[in-house]
């Protein structure tokens, strides 16, 4: 069976195209886009209320986002877009988007594929809690990463 | 009667001493801060869970939170400490702070003095939701902020 074979891959992890031209919406104008062409953005479990991660976009992961209706990231560290999911088949579903005050900070209200959103495995990527002024890992590994990223 | 006098203050707003000098403490060496040697920071509601703002915080103002229990951040805009209600009584009272996977974002789970913690007036600052397009503004004003910064 050849691996590479769309028809055998799960829809959610596929690779999707990019787009080269940022699109025109008013609602992404709205958007106060620091100095980088960034928007910090919190993504929250939809029905626990957990926060789950923190990452960035920039216009066109927004909109892509939106497009999709599952994040996407701009990594910052790879300097490309990142379908939250596109390793670890761990999608982030858009049950809600909000804009802050200042326009210039994003949540959204997500259904956690997996229910995990950290790398390490576990529900939230906040699972380090300060304890008399250590910190200490305070949440459970619900599947270890390389049994993830395989 | 004098209202600058501080024994007709309210404790929770009266201005405190800033520090000059970075504190040294491992946890606050085990945060990565970023370039401008800051860290961002979401603050959701200890009880509801629901994500009230999103700001900054620099050493100082990280070692004061741990310190003084109540929200301390690092105002990039006036480029100065800015002590979470310090204007208008409505501090956040720390009670659980975390950090993520990266070491670089820090969640604070905090008690919101008058349940308002954006300065329009409002419980979260995230009351605008992406509907069909449009930015509505779906949160109510809970007390009007011209009666809030008097």
């Amino acid at each position: 069976m050849n691996s590479n074979n769309p028809a055998t891959m799960p829809a959610a992890v596929s690779p999707a195209p990019t787009i080269s031209t940022p699109p025109d919406a008013a609602w992404l104008d709205a958007v106060a886009w620091d100095a980088q062409g960034l928007v910090p953005v919190i993504a929250q479990d939809a029905v626990s209320g957990e926060v789950l991660m923190f990452a960035w976009m920039n216009r066109e992961s927004f909109f892509l986002t939106v497009a999709e209706g599952r994040a996407v990231y701009w990594s910052r560290s790879r300097s490309r877009l990142w379908r939250k999911g596109e390793e670890s088949g761990h999608v982030q579903w858009i049950k809600e988007i909000r804009l802050d005050c200042d326009h210039d900070v994003v949540l959204l209200k997500v259904e956690q594929v997996s229910g995990m959103a950290c790398h390490t495995g576990r529900k939230s990527c906040f699972f380090q809690r300060l304890e008399a002024g250590v910190w200490q890992v305070v949440d459970p590994v619900i599947k270890a990463p390389e049994d993830i990223y395989k």
